[in-house]
């Protein structure tokens, strides 16, 4: 994080009161010293400085509800407007910004085109954006201290270093660094699935889960991976790469130099070029192959038929090779989502290994939004865990 | 376990200490400290009792080594003859076992053949083994308290019970209990490739990696993770289950009710299967189909070439998914390891995404009593971790 500074941050004891009661809401002391093997001497140690610096508080008597209420538990909660977070996604032609609280929770946005990959032009617009931002947050802007970037590619999220972008065409750059002089803001830069995963796994459906997946759909397929409670970061940092299986050994020769990949099959770029093929458009886009599908043009809702049996071929080995507890999938490819779900759904079905069938899926389409959100939760992170 | 018998086992840092001393080999207390993140005096304390009870002493000055030297550093050792092990691996036809020592080295084997899967006649010859491996070992046998069994299936480690073997044909069999019974031993049992895994995490090539893949090639292709130095065991119960990715969706129909499946090309059974189609021998074995691809018959070359690149990709997708460490391929089926072997690497290679193609694949043939000692290994664990 760019500049170091401050965190709530303390002992492992008050990081884990913390992280409990930030992603599992309103915890009594006495259930925090059972979950975390912690005296309740010690939960209090830990949350005294975090309720001192107004990051928790105790609920009251009477905003306590449910059975046993009539024993004094004085659950802990966060306050979550305590500190609010920036988050921006980078795509390749736009910059879409939130302003989340300590919760996750969105309380603005704003877009802004981007026309110019080259870095001191992305850093101009995120320093516009980052302005935008606070004009439209109506909350109190001291407390907005720290920025999250996320792009596709490959992060170096300890240093902020962007090691490479393929649609930037950046090698090497350090938009951690570059960032924080920019916006005087603390900035932590990560991987947008990565950072996505993050997001649900602390804010979303992957809350409580000893593992947990999530699943992109879009001009990549990507995938993160939450394993006994930890992000999976792969020892040469590749992991999560379900875009790059096998799935059809006489299939399409993919970018990566393999062969019959998820991506090959179902990313939106081989989505366009296989209908462009099927309709003798060269000039066809996604939108107008979605709406040809859904227009009933056989050739081309084969096409979205097939990408959909790929991608469900994918997720079952991720079910198969890791057995995670819940499988989220997600993506602006899901914005074709009536295409995808029941070939996605019956591959998967097919494919799983026995009880691996029970794995729950949710498919759903995804605005970017929530991918910034996902970088504004990495911020959030940095801010407990540094 | 059965019955449940004392273990060396006990406050945390006991076993981390036990642990690392066990599986890093003589260790310093101040090398314990740092890697534990432990205090001199709660590494003494927590040694003291393993010293007593003989499992760990400290090597004398004339015994060390190395750089450093000078300094006196008390470096702590495993006794390892303090305690044996039997392990026992179980086929279709046959109990092979092994006694081993506390870091796993094999002393004395045994196989004996098994003609009947019913439960009782198979526990009748695993006291029978057990018979013969006391019979062959040379040591002393009241140090021999423990056996750990391991056959292919559905096993819950923790009750000792085989959910399911489809080899045996057992469901619900409480195994653990009975050969307790039988043999007077504390019993553990569990998953064949699991146990292999155990053994090469904690005494093979996987000492020290913080991730790691064991696949094993043979009747059924099987894999096991270990993610951030713990076995990967999937939310619901399955995990690894390499054999039933799909690497070709075009490809043969698999048992598992799936389709073009690692296992519906590369297990022992397809290869088997699609060479006597193309030698319209249906009585051919897998040695004879082996002597012929060996002796330069294309076609039946041609079945091993096409399962060495469905497993190549199914390792490849290992890595791109949890990206270990380092991947060790093994297992009876490499008895053909000739035959295998460059197609693996070829198709690894292919498919390995980016920076995961670092990652080493060891590809060697496996014994059937390294299957035992991965038994033996489960039951060492055991002790320790109860």
């Amino acid at each position: 994080m760019f500049p170091d500074s401050g965190t709530v941050a303390g002992p492992p004891a008050a990081t884990a009161v913390f992280t409990t009661v930030l992603t599992e809401g309103p915890v009594s002391r006495v259930a925090l010293a059972r979950r975390l093997g912690l005296s309740s001497a010690a939960v209090t140690k830990a949350a005294r400085p975090l309720i001192d610096l107004g990051y928790l508080h105790e609920l009251a008597a009477t905003e306590r509800t449910g059975p046993g209420a009539g024993r004094p538990a004085s659950p802990l909660a966060v306050r979550a407007e305590r500190a609010f977070f920036l988050g921006v996604k980078i795509t390749a032609d736009a910059l879409i910004g939130v302003v989340c609280d300590l919760r996750a929770q969105v309380h603005a946005s704003a877009r802004r085109p981007l026309t110019d990959p080259d870095v001191e032009a992305v850093l101009i617009e995120v320093g516009r954006l980052v302005d935008d931002l606070f004009g439209a947050f109506p909350g109190d802007r001291t407390r907005v201290r720290r920025l999250g970037l996320a792009l596709s590619g490959d992060i170096d999220r300890t240093t902020g270093l962007v090691r490479y972008s393929p649609f930037l065409h950046w090698r090497d750059v350090p938009l951690g660094r570059l960032a924080a002089q920019r916006t005087g803001l603390t900035v932590t830069v990560e991987n947008d699935v990565k950072a996505l995963t993050a997001a649900e796994h602390w804010f979303g459906e992957g809350v409580g889960a000893e593992s947990f997946a999530l699943v992109t759909v879009g001009t990549g397929i990507g995938c993160g991976l939450v394993v006994n409670g930890r992000l999976v970061s792969g020892s040469y940092g590749v992991a999560g790469e379900i875009g790059h299986l096998t799935v059809d050994g006489a299939g399409p020769d993919c970018h990566c130099g393999g062969r019959g990949c998820v991506e090959s099959i179902a990313g939106t770029d081989a989505i366009v070029a296989r209908a462009r093929e099927h309709t003798g458009r060269p000039e066809l886009t996604i939108d107008e192959a979605v709406a040809l599908a859904r227009g009933g043009h056989e050739r081309v809702r084969a096409v979205f038929t097939r990408a959909g049996t790929a991608i469900g071929c994918g997720i079952a080995a991720v079910a198969n090779l890791v057995g995670p507890t819940r499988i989220v999938v997600s993506g602006e490819g899901l914005a074709a989502y009536d295409l995808f779900d029941s070939h996605i759904r019956t591959s998967f079905e097919r494919q799983a290994f026995g009880a691996a069938a029970r794995c729950p899926l949710s498919i759903r389409p995804l605005p970017f939004e929530e991918w910034a959100r996902g970088a504004a939760a990495v911020s959030i992170q940095s801010l407990v865990v540094p």
